[in-house]
C-alpha cells in the first residue's frame, strides 16, 4: 500500500531560533504586532510503500532519526495518511 | 484570546524541489528504497492575540501573503488552535 508521511521538524523549545526571531520582528514592522514567539522548522512530505500503517510509521521514524532530524537540536513528529 | 497558528509552506507541485530530490537519494542510499517523491518546505508556528478564531485566521493569512510565503513558487496552508 502507498502512504504519505507528513513530517514536522522543529528546533527544540530550549534553543534560540534566530530565523524565527527575525521573522517575528519583520511581522511587527509590517503591522502585525499581535504575533509572538515565531518558530521556523521544516515540513517534509514523502510517499512510501509499506504493508500497513504501522510499518509506514516505523520507516518514517527511521528516516527522521537517521537523516532528516538532528535530534541534538531538533524534535520531529509526523502523521501518516493513505495515498 | 491567544491562538497558535501552525503554517506549512511547500514548493508548488509543478516545480522541481532539488533539496527534496537530494534527500530522496540519500534515503535510498540508507536502505529506505520504498520512499519516493520527497518534498521539503517550511513549518512555522507562531502565537497571536485575536478576538476569535476567524480573526486569527485572517491575520495568519495576511502574514503568509505579505512575508512568509512566496506565492510564485510556494503554496501555504495553516491550522489555528487555541493556546
Amino acid at each position: 500500500m502507498k502512504f504519505i508521511a507528513h513530517i514536522n521538524i522543529m528546533p527544540l523549545k530550549e534553543l534560540l531560533d534566530p530565523q524565527g526571531k527575525a521573522v517575528n520582528n519583520s511581522l511587527h514592522n509590517l503591522g502585525l504586532t499581535s504575533v509572538h514567539n515565531v518558530r521556523i522548522g521544516k515540513h517534509i512530505t514523502m510517499e512510501l510503500e509499506a504493508a500497513d500503517k504501522d510499518q509506514a510509521a516505523a520507516k518514517t521514524s527511521e528516516a527522521c532519526k537517521k537523516l532528516l532530524a538532528n535530534q541534538v537540536m531538533e524534535s520531529f513528529d509526523f502523521t501518516i495518511t493513505e495515498a
